[in-house]
C-alpha cells in the first residue's frame, strides 16, 4: 500500500465508519515486554526511559509486533508521561518501580509556574521518532499518535508517581478546583501542540489516553477530564482521525462522543452493542476484549474474540482492540490466534 | 422508637420508596479506623478477626458511630470473608497486609471439596452479635445484616487474598468457566443461609458488597456475579429490604435493578439523577458521595453533599451514603458536618 492509499487502509476506513473488507485490529501496548525482542532491545537502551528517547530504538521496537502479526496499526512507541518530563518534572520509569516524578507539583500555586513544552525542541526525540517510523513504514501500515490526557497527566504530577487512592489528586481537584482547572487547561494546550508537531512529522490518528478518568464523579469527569479532551480535540487543525479513551468510562460515552472526536475507545465492561445503540451514529468504537482472555486456552480466546465481534455487530465503525494493554506475561502465540481470529471472523464477502 | 416502629423509620422507608421528613444517611464502614474509640477497642481485641469474632467488641464497635452522629441506620460489624474463612480456607486480616487466606483454592477442582457452613454453628459469633446488637439498639435504629457477593467472595478465596489485577481469578473464569459457575452458586447458596441466619437474629434489612464485579466484562458480570446474587435475593423469606451494591456497576443498573432487590448502591461515578431516570420506578438508591471529599474543607464537603442531594432530585427513594467505604484518616468533624448537611438540606415541610 503506498502513502497515497493509506486513506484506504481497514483502519481509517472504520474510523470514518466506512465499510472495510473484514475489521481492523490492534493492541493497545503491542510493543511491548510480552515479545521477547521488545526485550532485547531495551536491554540494549538500558532502561524504558532511553527506549523512549532514542528514535532509532523507538521506531525499531514500534515495528516489531507488525512483523510478528498481521496488524492494521502501528502505535508510535512511546509513554504518556513525556510531557510533564519535557514541563521539567524530572520522569524515572523504572522497571517494577513504574513511573516516578524527582520533582511533583508540592501544592496548587505551583501549577503557576508551568509552562508549555515546544515540542519540536524538548520533545524532538519524538518527532524524530514519528518521521523514522513513517518513513520504515513506508505508506503500508497507519501510525497512531498519542498523548495522555490531561486529567491523567495531572494525577501524576500531583502523585508523584503511580497511586491507587489518587488522595493528593483528589485533594487537589476538591480543595483547589480553580487552580486543578487552569492545570487541566494548560495541560490540553500542552497535549494540543504535542499531538499537532506529531501530525506534521505523519502520524496517521490520534489518540488520548485516559486513564484515571474513571475515577471521578460524572460532575468532576465532565469538568476535568471531558473539558480539556474536548478543547484537544477542537483544536487539532485538518481532519485527523482522533481516537478518546477514558477508562472506567463506559457511563459517559455520549458525552465523549459529543466532542467530536472520531471514535470512542471501550474497556472490556462496556457491551459493545449497547454502546453501539448510544453513540454508533456519531462514531466509530475501539475495543474492548479483556486482556485477562489472552492468558487462556487459544479456543477460549476465541470465543471471546467472536463474542467481542457478535456484540459489535454487522456494518462498519468497529476498531478491534483490548479493552486495555497486553500484559508482560502474554505468549506471543495467542496474540497471533487473537489476531487471526478477527480477521477471519468478520471477513465480509466483497462485491 | 419502639421496636413497632422501626417500619416508620426513615431508612426502612426510604428503602420502599415512601415519603421520609428529610434523607436518611450512613455510611459504608462507619464503624472503623477514622474513629479513635474504635481504634481503642480495636487494640482490645488485639486484631481485627479478633473483633470480628467476639460478640460483645463487634456490638461495642458497631454502635460506636450512632453515639457521634444522627445516623440513621446502623450495619453489624464484620468482615465479607467470615464465609470462606468458615467453610475452612483460614482467614488472617492483618493491619497493612490485608487479608490473607493460608488455604487458597488451589485449582478448579477443588471447588468440590467445599461446603456450606451452618450459621448456627460456624458462625454463630454473627448472629450472637445481631442478637446483641438488636437488644442493645432497642428498636432506636434498624440494624443492616450483610454479606459479600458471591462473585467478590471467589476472587479472594481464589487469589488467597487481596490483588489488583485478579488474574488467577480471571484464569478461574475463563478457563473453567463451568466450575467458576458451580463455586459462584455455592456462595450463593451459603450466603442465602448466611442473611437468613442474621434475618433470624434480628437484622432490619440486608446489604450484598460486591466490591469485584465491576472488573469483568458485561457477560461475564451477568453470569457469574449478578445471576448468583439474584440467586440470593429471590432465596430470601419475608419481605426483607435488600440492597446490592456492585462498586464499578453502573453500566448495569437496569440489570441489578431486575434481580428484585429492594435499592442499588451506587458509587459514586454515577450521576444520580440518571440513575433515577433508569431505575428509580423500581428501586431505591444508595448513595453516593466520593469518601475522597471528606478529606477536603467542610465548605467543599456541604457543596457535594447538595450536588447528590439535588442530582437525585426532589422525592422519596433515596438513603444517603458515600460510594464506597470511609477510609482511615477521616476527621471524624468532617463525617459530623457531612450528616447534619444531609439531614438539614433534604428536610421537607411537613403536613
Amino acid at each position: 500500500m503506498g502513502a497515497g492509499q493509506l486513506m484506504d487502509s481497514r483502519f481509517l476506513k472504520a474510523l470514518r465508519r466506512q465499510a472495510v473488507d473484514c475489521t481492523p485490529v490492534w493492541l493497545m501496548r503491542q510493543a511491548g515486554r510480552y515479545l521477547p525482542e521488545y526485550r532485547a532491545t531495551r536491554e540494549r537502551a538500558g532502561n524504558f526511559l532511553n527506549l523512549c528517547k532514542t528514535p532509532e530504538l523507538a521506531c525499531e521496537v514500534t515495528l516489531q509486533p507488525l512483523a510478528r502479526f498481521p496488524l492494521d496499526a502501528a502505535i508510535l512507541f512511546s509513554d504518556i508521561l513525556t510531557i510533564p518530563d519535557a514541563m521539567g518534572l524530572g520522569l524515572t520509569l523504572d522497571e517494577g518501580v513504574g513511573p516516578r516524578f524527582s520533582r511533583p507539583l508540592e501544592s496548587p500555586a505551583a501549577v503557576a509556574t508551568l509552562g508549555i513544552p515546544d515540542p519540536e525542541t524538548d520533545l524532538r526525540y519524538v518527532t524524530d521518532a514519528v518521521r523514522l517510523i513513517k518513513r520504515e513504514l513506508g505508506g503500508r501500515t497507519p501510525l497512531i499518535g498519542f498523548a495522555g490526557s490531561p486529567w491523567t497527566l495531572a494525577t501524576y504530577m500531583i502523585e508523584g508517581g503511580g497511586h491507587h487512592e489518587f488522595k493528593r489528586a483528589k485533594e487537589f481537584l476538591y480543595g483547589a478546583p480553580a487552580e486543578t482547572e487552569r492545570l487541566v487547561n494548560l495541560l490540553a494546550d500542552a497535549v494540543t501542540v504535542y499531538l499537532q508537531a506529531q501530525i506534521a512529522a505523519g502520524v496517521d490518528a490520534v489518540m488520548v489516553f485516559d486513564t484515571w478518568g474513571g475515577v471521578l464523579t460524572t460532575d468532576a469527569y465532565r469538568r476535568f477530564s471531558l473539558a480539556p479532551m474536548q478543547k484537544i480535540v477542537q483544536g487539532l487543525k485538518g481532519d485527523i482521525p482522533s481516537i478518546l479513551f477514558s477508562k472506567g468510562g463506559g457511563l459517559w460515552l455520549e458525552d465523549v462522543a459529543a466532542t467530536g472526536c472520531s471514535a470512542v475507545g471501550c474497556d472490556w465492561s462496556v457491551d459493545l452493542g449497547n454502546a453501539r445503540r448510544r453513540v454508533g451514529d456519531v462514531v466509530a468504537l475501539q475495543g474492548n476484549l479483556d486482556p485477562a482472555i489472552l492468558r487462556a486456552p487459544i479456543p477460549a480466546i476465541e470465543q471471546e474474540v467472536d463474542r467481542v465481534l457478535n456484540a459489535f455487530g454487522p456494518g462498519a465503525g468497529h476498531v478491534f482492540n483490548l479493552g486495555h494493554g497486553i500484559t508482560p506475561d502474554i505468549n506471543p502465540d495467542h496474540v497471533a490466534a487473537m489476531v487471526e481470529r478477527v480477521h477471519s471472523q468478520s471477513a465480509r464477502p466483497t462485491a
